[in-house]
């Protein structure tokens, strides 16, 4: 897993780096630069949601890498994603049994950042989020994840459901956070697993739920509904790392 | 514990709210309105880092409650700290030992909302915060505790450690959360206890530290420094609901 920040810059650049579906963090435009590939590169950005910064142009000199900018520098952020493969191979490679977290659509940028940390503290082999909806691996969740982002390999799959599906045949349990379940400490979590962590809102979905072999909840004695999905996540990920220490 | 948004409006109420410390959330004002008293409010807002929006006077009509708004309208929030009697009043009513968890300098408004959602969930009586350098209870942590900051007592002190020192009298045991200490497994959290949290970036402070019993360390098997502070309190939070449901 790696991670840089880079800037691109000039006009064509730019423009071709939005449209390749890079994940641009923030624009900087020429104060006053009203011109064609400006507008497109202001639609691009609206598009993606891209954070669009008006400078003059002493500021641009100074970030400027190539001294060639056009008056358009762009951030962007490089983050290799790995494959499903990969996380099982770490843990082939550490000659442990596969634990993989696996997040059903965290929206929160500031929760995927906690997260991995999490799996990475907890000595998970890496983490599996959906392409679509979820929140990707952004300078927000780079910067959350307090380098975590650069030890523990993140996968990117299609279909959730499906990929769990892949999971069992190759030997894996997989484990989902939710109410209603039995209590995470009367569950054995010691195997090849995998924790599905949901959505903020509104928590596993249903076609994952069901696709899981077992349902883990937290004991919870208070007024309100749910933890904070980093914090129940920690919580879970933490069950798995005592009863992997304890009871082997 | 009671947590309600109001509206103070008027330039005096304004003025006055501000300067009695109470914490404005966010401030409405007339576009275009520049005389003396507004000036004064927009200095006030300027040094509390208050969110001001500009609006028209239709917007402000509105909002208004009194009708006589004067072009200025604050959103400001009520929160009623509790005492820590109250903490362990809350205890003793319900039989138990008492659970407190006592946050050295949290400084993340969505650290401090996520902390009290699992103190709530942990059954945790109250948390213990300073009055100084912190974050207290703004509108933000109120958003993020999803409900918990109407149900779990924040009580908020001079001196930590003075406070460590009473409770200690009491009987109570502290634990602070650090690197370097005993394995929170083979700890006994079952008694009356205290779970200190520190900074997100510097840990508990020494002289916090030195009034604790005992320090808990999170088993930690990967690359990185830490886990993010509300993710860590949730983890040892739950590992001692873990040991006082199965050591009693």
């Amino acid at each position: 897993m790696s991670y840089q920040e880079f800037t691109i810059e000039g006009r064509n650049a730019v423009i071709e780096a939005f449209r390749s579906g890079k994940t641009i963090d923030k624009l900087f435009l020429l104060d006053g630069c009203q011109d064609g590939p400006i507008q497109t590169i202001k639609r691009e950005a609206k598009k993606q949601d891209t954070i669009v910064k008006f400078v003059d142009k002493e500021r641009l000199d100074q970030m400027s890498v190539t001294g060639r900018h056009q008056g358009v520098i762009a951030q962007a952020a490089a983050y290799e994603y790995a494959e499903v493969e990969d996380i099982l191979q770490a843990a082939k490679d550490k000659g442990e049994p596969p634990f993989v977290l696996i997040l059903d659509n965290i929206e929160d940028p500031h929760n995927l950042g906690a997260i991995l940390r999490t799996a990475n503290l907890a000595g998970a082999h890496g983490v599996i989020i959906p392409k679509n909806r979820a929140v990707g691996l952004t300078a927000t969740v780079a910067r959350t994840s307090a380098g975590a982002i650069n030890f523990t390999p993140v996968a990117k799959v299609t279909n959730i459901a499906k990929t769990i599906e892949d999971l069992k045949k190759e030997g894996m349990w997989f484990v989902c956070a939710d109410m209603g379940g039995t209590s995470m400490y009367d569950l054995n979590l010691t195997g090849p697993i995998g924790l599905v962590i949901g959505n903020e809102g509104e928590g596993v979905g249903r076609l994952v739920k069901e696709k899981c072999d077992m349902i883990a909840s937290i004991p919870m004695k208070g007024d309100i509904d749910s933890l904070n999905a980093s914090v129940a996540a920690g919580v879970l990920a933490y069950e798995i790392v005592r009863q992997r220490l304890f009871h082997k």
